[in-house]
């Protein structure tokens, strides 16, 4: 059998790939032993990340990342033909994957897809995988906030932002989304954010005035690494504002370094701290169930963008980080 | 009575005093009232978090600052004359003040000095005081290091640094300290540090590089906001690293804002904030206490520089920013 994947042909520039960056290839596969199976990809995950691995992973070596695959020959039991699962194969259509030693699974190799009572798949690589635990972490974990407390979230309409932003909502916060098209701004609003600022057709100093006049408690800035949205939010936090940023959702390609306003951050004894999802792994199968749960009781809405066929995953990687090319989590249909 | 007063003349420019920025006036006194007191200064504190206060309170109004004093009259049962206490009365020699009711004190305006089981009174400004608590509190509350980690200190000849370096080698950790002489340099490593280093005439980079083999786990910024110091120690930190500023010894006066590497900041997962030692007001007492006993027990080592006289409290503050004037506390002798 032959599978087809893509390789890294070149480094990005600027903090955005190109179609050039990449190279489809193919790979002749070997046939099954004893412990492996041949999964065939469904659904792939297009995330952030991934522009920073393309910077990172040898030329000529496959894209990394996850999707959802079904099991279409096995000679392991414990995933017989037909299972579907969730695996970090990378951006490839057929894999054979050897099965770890029970003990030696690893949470971001491969697991059987969780029961999503109904939920369509896409969400075990979306709100309840990667992305939307990591926006889950950021509040519960990071923020802990109090009820009351005001909650701003960068790249709101993204597959992380909107997670995190419904969760401080379900805290009892006042929440409040940036995102960059009216568009965004409509889906928060949708999906229950207090207010939500088009922070490219706004003044957002004057604007966070306005709906903060009691000042922002948490900043979780995402993707948006630096720079004025930042500074610009630092000058309404409050005495003892928290700040998170998830480093699986930062945009290493620009504004490595940035001016950062050090005076304020001390005067107001600001905690900024940078964080991954797997810090906390033995909670990830319960947070999967967590955010399950509360997508089904109609208390967290999910926003997907899918993009149709193998092929147009380098297309969906340079969408993710093309202005309002992408609301809610990036997915390609294989 | 006629009473000596600095009041602010000026504001600092360039994150420096010069002598013009005060001005020596003189207040008459009223007599004593029902519950007031009459106190001399002894001795005066001098600190970084002074110049910010020089940049906001009104011209004309007085300095602001820490003094043990004698209370030489009295109307207050509770302090006697003869009483030494340690008052927030600022630059001024005498003081008439009013003693607040019961339940209405404040930690930061007036206590009886506490018991220094010989240690020098001056030792209630400076180790005892807010400083070496700030720097107790650096380590103790927001490090909390596991035995054996690594932890940079800057300014970690002054009165704050050297106290959290001491005792984050009762901790157990591995202390690396920097300062900008050689006399310095050696007064840490006289004190325990594991390796001093004089950032000035030193690549810290190679330095840190040779002496922090295995990574920087806490680093203690103190009065170094950013720039090239924090860059070139962000660099050796390890992942899960966590960075302190305390508020109060941060130089407002200079690189307000700075670059930041935000993309190292993310990947290594840091922790940065920033703290003010009163966020831990209730255990102020214990810890002086605590500060004090280490010193009794040789455990932590005290440097002051004295001046002396009322008329050099600007000198003094002049000193303190300036390079090589001032080891240890800065103390003022009236």
């Amino acid at each position: 059998m032959i599978a087809k994947k893509f390789v890294v042909a070149a480094r990005p520039m600027g903090g955005l790939a190109k179609q050039d960056d990449f190279s489809l290839v193919e790979e002749e596969l070997l046939n099954l032993c004893e412990g492996e199976i041949l999964v065939r990809a469904e659904w792939f995950a297009v995330e952030r990340f991934m522009l920073k691995r393309m910077e990172q992973i040898p030329i000529g070596a496959q894209m990394v990342g996850a999707q959802v695959a079904r099991v279409i020959d096995s000679r392991c039991p414990d995933f017989p033909v037909g299972t579907q699962v969730v695996g970090f194969f990378g951006w490839r259509d057929l894999t054979v994957y050897r099965v770890p030693s029970r003990g030696m699974e690893s949470y971001f190799s491969m697991y059987e897809i969780p029961d999503l009572k109904g939920l369509h798949c896409t969400h075990a690589i979306g709100a309840c995988g990667l992305t939307g635990i990591s926006g889950y972490f950021a509040i519960q974990k990071v923020f802990d906030p109090a009820p009351g407390e005001t909650v701003v979230i960068s790249t709101a309409a993204g597959a992380t932002g909107s997670v995190a932003g419904q969760v401080a909502k379900i805290r009892g916060c006042k929440v409040i989304g940036l995102a960059g098209t009216d568009d965004k701004v409509a889906w928060l609003k949708s999906a229950g954010f207090d207010h939500a600022i088009n922070y490219k057709n706004t003044d957002l100093d004057e604007t966070l005035r306005l709906v903060a006049p009691n000042g922002v408690d948490c900043y979780f800035a995402n993707n948006c690494q630096g720079g004025i949205v930042l500074m610009t939010v630092l000058k309404h936090m409050n005495s003892g504002g928290r700040i998170a940023y998830c480093t699986s959702n930062f945009n290493h390609g620009r504004n490595k370094q940035a001016v950062f306003d050090f005076e304020t951050f001390v005067v107001k004894q600001i905690k900024m701290e940078a964080f991954v999802a797997s810090r906390w792994i033995d909670e990830w199968f319960d947070t999967a169930e967590k955010i399950r749960d509360w997508i089904l009781e109609g208390r967290i809405k999910v926003a997907e963008t899918v993009k149709d066929g193998f092929e147009s995953l380098p297309q969906a990687m340079m969408d993710l980080f093309s202005s309002g090319k992408c609301l809610g989590k990036m997915i390609v249909k294989a």
